[in-house]
């Protein structure tokens, strides 16, 4: 048994006995994983909301960490379920966009435009199986909750050190939702969308910071106009505006709530251009 | 000391101290316990509630696990506080129907109707002693507290190997709740009642898939008819019933909330039918 | 490594990528940590209640426990980042007041009234220094989330033996908060404040127990009276005034919520009498 890291993200809540069971499940499997817990309060069936949490969380997990991740509004119907290696770690879940969060925003930039996804091929750094192997599966296997029944049992086996070929049959490409990143356009602007608002109320965005040429921004949301950009919450006026912690434009509220104070929700255009 | 599973089941929440010192205290005993939260939001004093959800983790834990739980009314007051063994796994907790899930609907039968409980005697192989050697508290012992103060220390206390016998004298009956498991009366309709509604607003009921005889069913529930079994959430129509991934019959509308759109809640009753 | 446990505290909530982050990179710098959580869900900037929260933990936590504190609204500015040790473990966050945690009554008398703060030199048992090595951050530090980039790599370098020496210069004082313990005036009267009121809704005060000389008091909170200590939730009336597990005077509403009943929030004045 290796002592090996397990990040888990599901939309299943913290009320419920879900999360409880699938732990149960790993520790059987291998008492010495290292369970932590990415968020399981996913939007239910949120799958983009999914995918970007568990990317925020991806780049900073220990060398061999595997993720288990769980959003899955069709569960018990076709669509695939796989375990996925990438220089990043390795990733176990629904081939249903969840699992984008493994690439970063080059690998995904055939993905299509911001808020979509695309079939795409495998980068030749990756491998990937389609879990059919029923050995490592828990049984009788519900048709209502794989991450119990297989998502949780084939994480748990990789840790020990069951190699990914042993799950299934190669899959050659991967449900890849669009990079979050939208690029300026020919004048400069960058029309952009909300990904996330976080339980401050702070509203990440799809912006870089690094798709910036100045600080010297007018950002435009939910018809309210705010000039520059700060370093830190404290600096400046009521509302915010500085790049954050994954090098995203977010627009906060100092002490305060800016999503609710503004009515934004994910999905809500952004635009940013060179303050008049 | 032993790396051993000590699963935590309360209603403390999670926005207090109050699990972080049970898991301070265990962690003080036993430095190699292996701590899972099952969940720590049962409603406030919801014995019933408790009780059903440790039931559905409790077959998935790994063998030896210990299950501390506390949903507790009656702290300070007589109630006895108890160690329990079974097959299953080891129990800590007041005596007080919360430990009922340790048992199986078999071992339950004789305990009443759906929602009520009985003093019954130990099955066979099971033991249990009440808690009172303080040599295995921590001290002072609050009145309001005895998660901290008694039930923590003892689970993490047999997890290093503490025989039972050492927590107190034998205890020859238990405080358990009736099975959740509403019988087909002489016509083959089942009148059942709601056990559980999730965080995604999924419909738990007392209805067992394995005594409906046939996928046409006609469920009532909260004067609207639904018929028909399916698979998983993205068969059929709006609402989907379908045995769900404990063998329980259960209601979920597709990607939104029966629950809440049906007013539906726990002890509400349903009726399955055969389809005409 | 050493297997050697971290406490975590922050108002980061459960439902964002931040906690996950946090405890990614502390698993990445020492796989062997074992990580527990006293709470996420401080009130956003609440530092005060942080404090108070982490604080109800402190004394359970095992031998050469580190705690990891996050409650950081001037993240950014020119606040200082500071470690801590005392007698009872290690202490690592912003120096706001949220390490008050640290200290007891005693040590912190010399902190103003109820309700306030003050830079107090360190107490001569405990040394403390200013984070400013960056060799032990996690780089690029962002602006905005010291708790991923700064605390928890110092709180994980610390849990590999790293001296407190190798993080930063000496610091000789800190921003400590009040006791959380109102003193009875001259004629016995104790004019305190609510400090928390929990998930169950039990309102705690900074009324000590030890501080009354009899079960006959007469509360008066909310514009509403309660007579006599009771021991436990289910003794006496509606409203049971008791002391609480941590020694403070609380009152609760049987198997109900006090602090909504009562419309009672954290500072509200409470006043405890003689009963006539």
């Amino acid at each position: 048994m290796e002592r090996r890291c397990l990040a888990l993200l599901t939309d299943f809540g913290l009320s419920g006995p879900y999360v409880g069971a699938m732990k149960a499940v790993i520790l059987g499997i291998n008492p010495e994983a290292v369970i932590i817990d990415v968020t399981h309060q996913v939007g239910p069936q949120a799958i983009e909301e999914g995918a970007f949490l568990l990317s925020q969380v991806v780049p900073y997990l220990p060398g061999g960490a595997i993720c288990v991740a769980v959003v899955d509004p069709g569960v018990g119907t076709a669509r695939p379920a796989i375990a996925l290696q990438t220089p990043r770690g390795i990733f176990v879940g629904p081939d249903n966009g969840l699992l984008s969060a493994a690439f970063d925003d080059d690998e995904r930039a055939a993905a299509g435009q911001p808020g979509t996804g695309s079939l795409l091929p495998l980068p030749p750094n990756c491998r990937a199986v389609e879990l059919s192997n029923e050995r490592y599966f828990r049984h009788p296997v519900s048709n209502t909750f794989h991450g119990r029944d297989i998502f949780s049992p084939v994480g748990a086996h990789i840790s020990t050190g069951v190699p990914l070929t042993e799950f299934g049959p190669p899959a050659e490409s991967l449900l890849v939702l669009a990079p979050w990143r939208s690029r300026p356009n020919g004048d400069g602007r960058i029309d952009g969308r909300v990904v996330y608002t976080n339980h401050f109320g702070n509203i990440v965005t799809d912006v870089r910071g690094a798709d910036l040429t100045s600080r010297s921004v007018r950002v435009t949301l939910a018809g309210r106009r705010f000039d520059g950009l700060q370093r830190s919450f404290q600096d400046g006026p009521e509302f915010v505006v500085y790049i954050g912690s994954s090098g995203y434009l977010e627009v906060a509220r100092r002490n305060a709530n800016a999503a609710s104070a503004l009515g934004v929700q994910p999905g809500d255009r952004i635009t940013v251009d060179a303050a008049p």
